[in-house]
């Protein structure tokens, strides 16, 4: 299905290839004949090489790859030679010697995943990569907007908070906009990606007028280190200007949704009434699909070796 | 077999049940048809969800999972999102998205495994919550005095050592009271939980009277960080006053058994003579039959679900 | 196959078995019947029990034994007990009461191994005791260089580097004589083994010299705590005289080949331009057949318990 053998960028993926993944994914949520599906990659083998912390992308990508039967090793950075001093790319290579038939990566530096994929046999998946991309979280969210709101064409998204440090917005950009979305991006001057001009985004500096006719708002995590840089005065300020409450909330559409890719800061970005809103936040819903994605993602890369 | 999803506190348990985990467990150990026992989960998905360090807790659980053939999953602390200041309840709810079959929990607050059984759909076992309860232990415990002793009634047990601190103490006093063992708790003062009255147990606190007619001896894990504080006055002190040594076990029936939840401090709770003794010593046996009881609760809240 | 149930040591095995073990290990590389060999220690269990940080072996242990179908557990020292005080012997008598098929064991003190094989049940494979013996590693060096020269009879084989402090140097000499080999080590007079006497080994004290002639090189890591000590003056120094770059390469048989165990210090005791020769270096062959070398002892191991 995919031509290529890795999920580095959501740029990697045509239309056609996108809607296959979501339709897939889609499917195996109804969890017909697990029996079957949990021997579908038995004999394959997946190392997950997360240089981050990580509780939700790390474990759904475990669990996904067990659904699977394939088996799963987990590299922990803290044990590995890595603390020994050897190079980044001498641990891929030795690695992609043990045969793997998958790599699923994530690292602090924005292009590790494209370095790493030159060099190794296997294929690879794209976990995180510094401020650049997240594919797999993009192709979730778009799951999720599509079983909520049934379309992506003329629907108006909001993306705000930390643009500029999250790969979270960016590999949603590129999705929602080959998807036919409207994107608007909401967030303070020092929170603005320098590139911005050349993502198809509308920007607003205000949340009251950004809001405005908007269906999906999805709200980014800022990281409490923001804090104490100069990017923003305090959490305080920054909720009361750019934290998502009830009340602008309230300016968005009527049906519109919540989404987050979490860990959500309660009273940072987000509000507790608004998160857990089961009527107006999709934020575990977003969880919960992130699985099936992957699932998705996985069986195509190994299978289509 | 149990009504409710949960396994939470001893209390949770009939009589009846309590029986059928046991014969279940000693069934199990027989290892029988181990090609079709190891397939009898597959498919389904267990976290382990522990928050405090564990060798023989985890790894048992672990090994349970596994000899089922359930996927099973352990959450490091360390790497997880509660690093990153989410919220207990936050990172179960996300867990619970991911729709495991069962969530293996472990806290050093008490209390903590019942907050979050509310919040998730997937059954809940207490691997131990602070000073509360540790309902796999004394299962574990109970069929390891039933397979040296056949039954329950009429027997003399007695729990010495750090009582107040301990959640194997309170879950072994809830059991063996259902079971119809008679118990005595032996520990210096400073060591007795205030709430000992509603209990159903004789106090003693003096290990020779004590120690006078008992047949089961469960000897408990005393944190060294108790010897710091205004518990106990030294280790040695402890030692020659509560520890279980040769002289001490002698005071007890002629063919008194001694427990120990593990890992034992030689020399301090109890010596080294009396624990390496394979006539006397049950220590390896009850970490032997805890992957047994380990296997016939997960079955029973996974098949039953 | 393995008249005793443990590989602790090179010593422990015949030639006749050394070269059923190289054949297994070749055949599997074949990976014909994938599906077959992924159940073939179904209900199995292995316990990974790693005292010290690594990436490469216990990986490749991990999949060795998942490979076959076995569950592989993972005992994390800084998780574990040992931290609330238990003995190594105590944490290794638990274990076994779990009943596990094996456990792989790796500590930086030399002997233990064979201390914990006579305490424990299940078959023990050392995975590396401190400067003595790393078993597996001298087996596929061992197939590595079968694959590579067809033989070992009258091969010269240089073990280059940090001998004093290497397990894998101890192994392969062990290895090597009993195939049949002609071995040298090379390194200065600080990094000699006082016992090298009995090693029957040629002793070179000269990088110019004890190249001469050589069919194979094997470079040992140098750790780099050593470079603080009294045993090499500087990194610097340290590659000048000891480390293999192209110049020395040159020094040795024409179709010389280079051997590392990993991880290696590039510019320290190997330069960039040979380890990275596809040509001469086969360092990444040996992690790739290290897979399939784990896989056969694993086997044999548990099969003939």
């Amino acid at each position: 299905m995919m031509p290529k053998r890795n999920l580095l960028s959501i740029n990697d993926l045509s239309i056609k290839e996108i809607n296959r993944i979501l339709m897939k994914a889609n499917k195996l949520l109804q969890k017909k004949n697990i029996k079957a599906l949990s021997k579908s990659l038995s004999g394959k083998n997946i190392i997950n090489l997360f240089f981050e912390d990580s509780t939700r992308t790390l474990t759904s990508f475990e669990l996904a790859g067990k659904q699977l039967g394939a088996s799963v090793i987990n590299m922990s950075v803290a044990t590995s030679s890595i603390k020994k001093g050897e190079s980044l790319i001498d641990t891929a290579m030795t690695l992609n010697a043990m045969s793997p038939d998958l790599l699923i990566l994530r690292h602090n530096m924005s292009g590790v995943p494209y370095l790493l994929s030159e060099k190794v046999n296997c294929a690879v998946i794209n976990a995180g990569d510094g401020s650049n991309e997240h594919p797999t979280q993009a192709l979730l969210d778009a799951l999720t907007i599509k079983r909520s709101k049934r379309k992506f064409s003329g629907l108006e998204v909001a993306i705000i908070g930390d643009v500029l440090h999250s790969r979270v917005a960016r590999s949603n950009i590129y999705l929602l906009n080959k998807l036919g979305a409207s994107i608007r991006v909401i967030c303070p001057p020092t929170l603005l990606p320098p590139d911005i001009e050349g993502l198809k985004v509308r920007v607003c500096k205000n949340m009251e007028k950004g809001l405005k006719g908007v269906d999906i708002i999805m709200v980014l995590r800022i990281q409490k280190e923001r804090m104490e840089g100069s990017y923003v005065p305090s959490e305080r300020e920054f909720f009361k200007f750019w934290g998502l409450d009830r009340k602008k909330l309230n300016l968005a559409n009527k049906n519109a949704l919540v989404m987050h890719p979490g860990p959500i800061n309660r009273g940072v970005e987000i509000d507790s009434d608004v998160a857990d809103d089961i009527g107006r936040s999709l934020i575990l819903e977003q969880v919960k699909l992130g699985v099936a994605i992957r699932m998705a993602v996985i069986n195509d890369l190994i299978k289509h070796k």
